[in-house]
This record gives C-alpha cells, sequence and structure tokens, in this order.
C-alpha cells in the first residue's frame, strides 16, 4: 500500500510512525525517476536529498516556519510533499509546475529560488524579520556545498554568525556543484568530514543534563572542552556558530535527531549533513554530474534522450580549434564545464582551463588580472548568471580596457528553467559598460568567424552571444555589424542572434500579403551607430525589431534614438520584446509565442503597420 | 637631511641601511599629513601602511613584480616612493595624480583598484598568467581584513588556496573596513590575533636548516607539528594557504623578514599583518572612521574644514523621522553608515539598523528576506557600490516584487575619487530590474517628500537617488512623474535630480538670447511613459537632455523611442550626457563642464539646435 499517495503536507508526514519513513522514501525516488523521466529536469540532486527533506518536514512546519532553499534544484520532495504531487507530471511545462521554489506556487515555498548562494542572507533577512517582529517560526536555509563556493554565501554566513539571530543553516555537503567542487573551501569540508562524529555524544549528553538538572554547567564545561579537542579546525565554529555533524544524510534517525537539536538550540547553527548525490538510482549515482540537468531518459536504464548539435557544443569545439594556434588563450567556467560544452577544452587544454566553482565574479576579476599580462581569457558563462559579475566587467576589466572574451551562453529565452534563468537582461547591462563589443551569432560558421574575430580582431571586453539550442533556417555567416540581408520598401526589420530565423519566416509571410520588408541583420550589436538602419529607415519610414530582451536598455530604443538624433522621420515603429523581462517557463516556441515575439507576431505587427492612416483611423 | 627627497623608486628603498628606514617612514608621514590636509584624501588608512609599503619595496620591484592594491585607498606611500613625490601636491585634483592605483598613471601600479574584494582574484589571474607563460615575477595581492568580508575574496581565496599558484596574499589587519568591522570573518581574524606568534620561531629553525642540510627533513616534520600545536583551526591553512603570522604591521625588520620568506616559499602564503589605522597621528589614531576619507584640514590639530549640509545628512535624518512612525523600517548600510548620513538612525534605533560590513550583493538579499516577513528594509548605498547587487536585485526583490527601498546615494558625478567612484551606470541597469521605481529627488524638501512616498506609497524595488554634496537654486517639492516646470515654445529640454539647476540656468541664457524652453521636470524617471515629454516635444519639435549618466540606457533615448513609437515628428534632439561613462577627477563642477553638460554647454546645444536649417546648412 503506497504511504506517499496520503502524504499533502509537513502534517501528514509528522503523523507517520519512523518505521514507515524508509518506504515513503523508497516511494518518493521511484515517483521522482518515473516522472523526470517524462518531464526532465534535475535528478541527482533530488535523489540525494529525500531522506533530508522528509527529515525536515517531521521538524518544521514549511507553511509557517521559513525554508529557504539554495538554487532549488533539490525542492521536487518538498514539492510532492507539500501537497504538488497530483501536478508534479507538469513539472517544468508550460503552464505547470516550475522546477524551482516559488511562493506564488504554494505557501510552503518561502522564498524564489534560482540563482546559487543566496539562501542565507535571505534566511538571516527572514531571521531578523521574525525577532523584531516578535514573532515565532523558525527559519531554515539548506544550502548545497558547490554554492558555498560563491562569495554571496560568505558575505551571509559572516553576518549570521555575528548576528545572535536563531535560525539553522543545513550545509548538503555531497562534494559536488554541478561539476565536481573545487578550491579552498571544498578542502575544509573534506577536513571536517573526515573528524570524528562529535553529534551523537553531545545528543547523549544533552539527555544526561535534562534528566540531573544541576549537572548542567559541569557537562557544559566539558562538552566544550570535548569539542575543542574533537572540532579543532572549523570554520564554522570559529566564526561564532553552533556546528554540528556530520551527519549522515541518508540515516532519517539520525537526521531528525539532529534537527531537532539544532532548532532547539536556539542559536545560530550550522547543521553539516552527507549526501550522495543521484543516491538509490544505480546510473545517478555513478554519474551525478551527467543526470543533475536532463531532458527525458529511460527509468531503467537512465539512458538519455539524444540532444542534437548546440551553440554551446560548437563554441567548445571552436575554443578548441582557435586555441591550438594561439597559446594565449585560457579558458574560465563556474561550474559549468558540462553546460557551456568546455569540456572538450579541459581535456584537451588541462593547464589552460579553469574551472573555479560557483564564483562569476572571481571569473571576471581574475580575467581581468589574466588579460593584463598578456593572456586571452575566455569566460564561458550563461547570460542569467553573468549578472552576478556585473560590477567586476566594469571595474577589472572596462575601465581599464583589458580584452577578455566572454562566451555569453543561453542567451535570450531559455525554457523549461523560466524566469530565473532566462537571458534577457544582458543587452541591457552590458550597454553600460564602457567600451564593451557585443557579437550575436545566428548560425554556427557565424559562431565560428565571431569568435575568432573576437579573440583577434577586437580590444576590451568583448562578448559573443548565442542561444540555447541549436540553429535554424539561416545558415550564412556574415561578418558586418548592419547588413541589409532582403532589401524591401515598406518596413525595416532589424534582429539579431537567432531572432533572424523568426524574421526570415515573417517576411515571407508579409510577402504574401504584398508587403516587402527590409531584413538588416545586426551582428554587432554595440558599439554600433545603426547607420545602415537609419539610411533603411529614411527609405521605408516604419521599423521594427522584435528582441528576446527585456524591453529596457533594448537594441530598439538605441536604433530609435539614433534615428531620431540624425533626424530622421518615422512614420511608424514598433519594439517588439519581452516587457518587464519576467517571463514564465515553456519551450521557447510556447514562450515566444506568447510574448509575441514569434515570426506569426512580428507579421501580424508587419501588417497593422503598413496599413494606410485612413484604415487604421 | 632628508632621505625622502632621493627616493624615487623600489630600488632607491632597497639601497637603503636598515637604520635609515625608520626616520624615512616618519618623513613620508609627515609629507602625507602635509599634503593630504591641502588636498584632501585617505589619511587614517595610508598612515597605518608606511611601514609594510616601505617593507614591500624593500623586497620586490614593484615595476616587474606586481603589487595588486584593494580598494586603493592605501596607496599613497607606494605612489610617493615610486617617482610620484612631486606630483603628489595635486592628488585627486583635476588633472592631477588619482587617489586610487592607475596603471595608466605608473608602471608601478599593476592594476585599478576602488572597489573592494577583488585583489585576490586579480592576483590570481596575474600568477596564473606568469606561470603559463614561464615568466619569472611575483604576484602579492595587498587587502584589508574590511575587504574580506566582501564575498568576492572568499571567492578569490577559495581558488587560489587550490590553485598550487605561487603568491602572497597580504591581510593588512586593522580591525577596521570604513567603520569598525562587523561579522564572522572578523571573528576569526580575532581568533588569529591572539594566538601565538609562530613566525619568529619558523625563521629561526629555517635558518638552523639551512646552515645544517641534513636537518631539514627533521625539521620540517616538527615544524608541522609545532604548527599544528600552535595554529589550530586556522580557516587559511585549512583552505590550503601556507599562513604567515600575525606579524606586527610597524616593525621593519619583522615586516621585512616575513615578506622575504613568504616570497621565497614559492607557494600560495597568506601573510597575517596587524596595523593601526591612522599609525603616528594622535588625532587619527583616535578616531580612524572620521580621518578615513577627508577633505581639507589643519594638520597639526586635524580640525576638518566645516561641509555643509548633504543630501547624505538629509536623507538619514528623514529615515528616522519616518522611522519613529513606522516600526517596520529598517536600515542596512555595507560598511558606510558615515557616508551614508545613516549614524543617526544607529544611535536612534539599534536594533533596527544593520551594518552588515562590505557586503553589498548580502545587503540586498537580505533585504529581500526581510521583505519577504513584512519589514519595509533601506539600503543606503552608494550608487557605484550597489553595482555589486545587480543579481540579488533582479533575484532576490525584483522577481517577487518584493517592497524594499534604496537609497541611492552618490548618484551622478562624485567628484575627486573619480573614475571607479562615480555614480553614472544606475539609470542603465537599474532600468533591467523588472518593476523598478526610480525617484529623482532634487532639493532636500523633495527628498522628504519622495522617501515617504518610496515608503509607504510605492510596491515593488523603488530607489531614491540623489548626488553627493548638496541642493542648489532648486528648492521647491514637484511629486510628480513629470512636470512642465517653466513652459516655452522652441525647445522641451528634460532633466531630473540636482541637473535641474543647470537647466534652470541654461533655459535664463537661452531666454537672454531670445530662446524660449519649456523645462520639464522628472521627479520619477522609472516607470514613466513620458507623455508629458512627448506632448510637449509635439509643440516644441526639439528635444535636449542633459544627464550625468552613461549614454547607454540614458532617459534621453528611452524619451525618444517613447517618441517615436508615438509617430511625433522630432526636427532635433540632442543627449548631451557622459559618453561610455569613464570620467577622471576633479570638482563636479569642472568635469561637467569637461563633459559639456554644464549650464553653459546645454545654452550652447539649444542655441545650436534652434537656429534655421538654413542657417545651419
Amino acid at each position: 500500500m503506497s504511504i506517499l499517495e496520503n502524504v499533502n503536507s509537513s502534517a501528514d508526514i509528522k503523523r507517520l510512525d519512523r518505521e514507515q519513513l524508509p518506504q515513503l522514501c523508497d516511494e518518493l525516488r521511484q515517483f521522482e525517476i518515473e516522472n523526470i523521466a517524462r518531464t526532465g529536469g534535475h535528478l541527482a540532486s533530488n535523489l540525494g536529498t529525500v531522506e533530508l527533506t522528509v527529515a525536515i518536514h517531521r521538524v518544521y512546519d514549511t507553511a509557517v516556519d521559513r525554508l529557504v532553499f539554495d538554487v532549488g534544484h533539490q525542492s521536487y520532495t518538498h514539492k510532492i510533499i507539500t501537497g504538488r504531487r497530483d501536478r508534479f507530471d507538469t513539472l517544468r511545462l508550460h503552464g505547470g509546475l516550475s522546477g524551482f521554489p516559488k511562493p506564488c506556487e504554494s505557501v510552503d515555498d518561502a522564498f524564489i529560488a534560482g540563482h546559487a548562494s543566496n539562501s542565507i542572507s535571505v534566511a538571516l533577512g527572514m531571521a531578523r524579520a521574525r525577532t523584531l517582529q516578535g514573532a515565532d517560526y523558525d527559519v531554515v536555509a539548506l544550502i548545497g556545498d558547490g554554492a558555498l563556493t560563491g562569495g554571496l554565501s560568505h558575505e551571509g554566513l559572516a553576518d549570521a554568525a555575528g548576528s545572535g539571530e536563531p535560525m539553522v543553516i543545513i550545509i548538503n555537503d555531497n562534494n559536488m556543484s554541478i561539476s565536481e567542487n573545487v578550491g579552498g573551501m571544498a578542502q575544509i569540508l573534506q577536513n571536517m568530514r573526515i573528524k570524528p562524529a562529535y553529534i551523537s555524544l553531545k545528543q547523549c549528553l544533552r539527555g544526561l543534563a535534562e534528566k540531573i538538572p544541576g549537572l548542567y554547567r559541569l557537562i557544559h564545561n566539558f562538552k566544550e572542552w570535548l569539542k575543542s579537542r574533537l572540532l579543532p579546525g572549523n570554520m564554522f565554529s570559529e566564526m561564532g556558530f553552533c556546528y554540528l555533524g556530520p551527519v549522515d544524510g541518508h540515516n532519517l534517525d539520525k537526521l531528525e535527531n539532529a534537527l531537532r537539536l539544532a532548532k532547539d538550540m536556539k542559536k545560530a547553527v550550522v547543521l553539516h549533513v552527507l549526501t550522495v548525490k543521484g543516491k538509490g538510482c544505480s546510473y545517478a549515482e555513478a554519474h551525478p554530474d551527467k543526470y543533475h540537468g536532463v531532458g527525458c531518459f529511460d527509468p531503467e536504464t537512465g539512458e538519455l534522450a539524444p540532444c542534437s548539435t548546440s551553440f554551446s557544443d560548437k563554441a567548445g569545439e571552436y575554443l578548441c580549434q582557435f586555441a591550438e594556434n594561439d597559446e594565449r588563450i585560457v579558458t574560465i567556467t563556474a561550474a559549468m564545464s558540462g553546460g557551456t560544452g568546455t569540456e572538450c577544452f579541459a581535456a584537451k587544454f588541462p593547464n589552460r582551463f579553469f574551472d573555479i566553482g560557483i564564483a562569476e565574479g572571481h571569473a571576471c576579476s581574475m580575467a581581468g588580472g589574466m588579460a593584463k599580462q598578456g593572456l586571452i581569457p575566455v569566460f564561458a558563462v550563461y547570460s542569467t548568471f553573468l549578472q552576478r559579475s556585473f560590477d567586476m566587467l566594469i571595474h577589472d576589466v572596462a575601465l581599464q580596457k583589458l580584452h577578455a572574451v566572454f562566451c555569453i551562453d543561453r542567451a535570450g529565452l531559455v525554457g523549461s528553467d523560466g524566469e530565473t534563468h532566462h537571458g534577457v537582461f544582458d543587452v541591457c547591462y552590458l550597454s553600460a559598460v564602457p567600451g564593451m563589443t557585443v557579437l550575436c551569432p545566428a548560425s554556427f560558421q557565424e559562431l565560428h568567424d565571431m569568435l575568432g574575430f573576437a579573440l583577434h580582431e577586437v580590444a576590451g571586453p568583448t562578448a559573443v552571444r548565442y542561444p540555447r539550442g541549436g540553429a535554424g533556417r539561416y545558415t550564412d555567416s556574415i561578418m558586418s555589424a548592419e547588413a541589409v540581408i532582403r532589401e524591401g520598401t515598406d518596413v525595416t526589420i532589424a534582429c539579431y542572434g537567432t531572432m533572424i530565423n523568426e524574421v526570415l519566416n515573417a517576411a515571407d509571410e508579409l510577402a504574401g500579403k504584398g508587403i516587402s520588408a527590409e531584413i538588416i541583420k545586426l551582428g554587432m550589436i554595440m558599439p554600433n551607430s545603426f547607420e545602415t538602419c537609419i539610411s533603411s529607415l529614411l527609405r521605408t519610414g516604419r521599423l521594427l525589431v522584435p528582441e528576446e530582451v527585456c524591453s529596457a536598455g533594448c537594441v530598439g530604443s538605441a536604433i530609435l534614438a539614433a534615428a531620431s538624433v540624425a533626424g530622421v522621420e518615422i512614420k511608424a515603429a514598433e519594439l517588439l520584446n519581452l516587457g518587464s523581462g519576467i517571463v514564465a517557463h515553456g519551450t521557447v516556441e510556447e514562450l515566444r509565442h506568447d510574448m509575441g515575439i514569434d515570426a506569426a507576431a512580428i507579421a501580424a505587427a508587419g501588417v497593422e503597420m503598413c496599413r494606410t492612416d485612413t484604415e487604421r483611423a
């Protein structure tokens, strides 16, 4: 008989006997594997935290207590437990459940998650609010050891340690971020792992003290002495936390006991839990990085559905080619060698490849130092994660006009990861970076040629931005900042990157309706004085600019401003973009349709714009 | 006889006898106090690092070795030593020496500095470049303990520790950032400070080993055992660094010996140096925060030249007033309570004031957590430092439409701190933040009214941005997103913030020449559909938008884009702004003149624009 079927809240978990929990965990794992196999999603991280999540729900009430996930890759079990089991087959699908915690989805989701290392800061803010308001709830941050490489987590740790705020920081230590963990923080955790367990002794003493209250002081002193013997060199306790652990993250009893202890302490506690990523699923345990974020797969064998060649794959391949002939080229990744296609570079040039962990700011500042001394650093990074490097990009690269190359992957809409992962702000924030060059390839050949151009022909900070997935109808390579790729007389349509595929289809549709569209493809969106666009506008008088970015700082408004300053008369202009930039999850096609930036919407805007004034009135 | 007069390089320092060094340090201190008293600048931090800087120049050649300053507040001694003594009286003045390291100023300045916590990342990049290129120079990062609260430094530390790269990280530990240091990192350093000194014993053993080579292994083992006894719980050694220290930062012999030891180790070394901020100057030692960054002062008594009331002072005062009546209001600063005028809030509401150290990202994420639980967090921060929070602002505040208020101080040109500190990118990057509201007060009364509006009438992330210094000619308060404050027929001039003072003067000048300017004051630059601007443009046909921000994403281009989409015919438009945003140091008046955004330049642009087409041809 299924236990899971009757679990719809924290309260249901608490009602179960301890003996029922292992079966519940088995059912949860099976349920997750079956569902993720169909929808895709984050497999290994969720399998690794089944027991931990169940134990948290035994001790806390997440509808009232605040459980703050970090990144949120490991929130599936929590979602299933808190009343979303029936909709779990819609995970990451258009209109379905999000793959990340979302307060709008459930009161049990305390905060949004998506980018790493913020959970301690957020939880501390909540704990401080709780205390100031005299409220009575617990605050828990759940952070993976991978996210501890991010500097933001250290800012949070330093403040939380000195704050005196009761809160529990659970470190889910699986020795992985998305790739294997690296650097000094990993070393610190490694040291802790091999130290003798302290927590069970502590609990035993605590039980004793409760029975014989007079003994408390004596036992407390003994505990402190013991701690200093057993736990030397612990960064967390040096900072001022009560450190508990390490605890076996797959032992439900130990987890539950440790969580109760941590909760009852009413102090700032770090609870160190050891888990195995992919636990209970042979293929995911054997290859946790491969089964971190997956598309559809065979739940029996783990065989993944084949992927077509992506811009990421090609970027890695071309980088290797260029690096073969130029020893100055080095590549940096922030724990995303798989996602950015740079694993081949790592294999071929191990000394020139730097996986610096989840630390995008550092990647950028380090690239500045490398460039200053004569290397050509390439930082391969998702658009959304480069947001973390914004200040470092200005200060440590741009102000000194240093030549660093940014392979900006996942630019534009990314699909099922949704609002926290779309790369839709970069065109705006990169435009503020002094001397920034941004190239926008639309085909694999163009990626090759523009990457070569970025590496060897451009000075200063240079980005090559390309989307998730592969190329479309456009397969040429035009190395020009602005190129008229189809002449027309009624309306000018300017675009960049793979949006060209939608625009070509739209222009075909318009042609069928007797409207002649001039298509201008922007190979380089900054710097660009848009002279070709302006000259086209002088002829057509109408401008359409479809873009997969937020409206603020979009290229369309830069073209319109340039045209106005140049004194061009504009009869009609329409900027088709993503507005505020908050876009939910779904396939890229579904989202383009929703946001009115697909071929049909572009054509419709063109038709509307070309109706005569009389018709429109 | 002066020793300093004959010092123009690292080499000159090396030629001196050790006995001459104390006199040199005295002369350096005297020279700095006398000069800074006239030019203003960073006093206490430089006085604290005189011996350390001299010792560095005894051991390293900064023209070849790379000395990477963090923030650079403490670079004056270095500048004086490396051939810039004669120009030191131009420090921070228009056309003079920069107050921060600048590679364009000297080959001895390895890298730009200005924002905290990047030095380890930059130095690691340089060290990796050096090793890959087979070059032979040393790399040294000099970082204050205050900058260690910034997460970026931890990202750098974690990577450097695991890198195997020979480099020396000097921690200048004075127990201060700009205010007094806070949090867990400070606690860790505090623990180290009280541990028995280890370095002199180590040096002694090293000397012995050199004399009797056979003993090396034995002594090495003994040292390791000794280290484990004397230095338990050291975060740096746990990460993988060779940790040396703490060393008295005012003892030249000990410093020089420790630096030589660190250099010769050819490993990743952390050298922990204890200094006293303000050392050797009674008033600066007594009040290091007051004498951190100063204007002119009396070198004898330390009496500071009086300051007129600033927007910062008023912001702090008004925040106290609003907080008096609303318990939800809390204030956050990132080690800048003095600069942001929030010391009064700290005094009045100590439980509701959070100085979280140099950690702007954390401040923003924590504010998100606070807002989610019902507080109204106010983060008082300089525009330039908020760049570090860009991603956190989007994720932890904006995506969830949380109501956090940002008092953005030092918006626009800041004067003598120069290019690393101007607040000229915020209008662009804030425009990308979904649902962002940005209010721009131009007078103290408006600051009061807009702050109240931001706290109680607006939803979502809300910024109130105001400049360094005080108000000008404009003293009204107009609570309107767009207001025509002077009617005119020939040209529309739109502006926001204290730029109104230049615009009013320009309009007067234009009126004298028979040109009638309509002035539109934007109280809220986002969101804004610019309908009043557009309607004015329909009448005048000409637009002038002077702004103290970079050209990308400026308000002027947003107005022009909106006007174009609305189908307005524009006869002439001119956007007067800071172009790429890189602007040197000088007074704000000098810089506005240089950049062509002062009253004279605005008037000149208006005249040019209103000449008839015939005249212009």
